[in-house]
């Protein structure tokens, strides 16, 4: 499975698409004893700084998280108006 | 396949681990004329973030980036000492 049909981007899709997409992956795997909230205390950063970049449409974001015993995971999901304009670093 | 297949960590293992294990994926997929370099522009400012929160050694980072016409991804996987400790947002 390529990494973009695990991202579900659908590539077969060649007409131009009206909006964009970004996807964040994000998975903490724990020490047996070690750093519970790590995906929890990065969250909030990085979708501020995705929105420093991107106008970006607060009921376009999905955000999932995942707090497993070992493993956590936070999957963001963006859809993004082909006309939104990038924010270059300032 | 499951997540964390794809993100092959290692769940059979249910010793210790001394080492912990973040991976952070990102994909852009571009209108047809669209953003060119959201990830490019991203990738420093998530880095800094992650650097922000748990002490980081450079060569237990690697940065991995590719640009197709349509999808950019960026993957960063950083091994992170068990004994590393979390420094919550300030």
């Amino acid at each position: 499975m390529s990494l973009f049909q695990f991202l579900n981007f659908n590539r077969r899709n060649t007409a131009p698409v009206a909006r964009e997409r970004l996807q964040v992956l994000l998975a903490h795997e724990r020490a047996a004893v070690g750093h519970s909230d790590l995906v929890g205390v990065l969250r909030e950063e990085i979708l501020a700084v995705i929105a420093k970049h991107v106008s970006v449409d607060s009921d376009r974001v999905q955000v999932k998280m995942e707090k497993g015993e070992i493993v956590s995971t936070l999957e963001v999901d963006i859809e993004i108006p082909a006309t939104a304009s990038i924010r270059k670093a300032s």
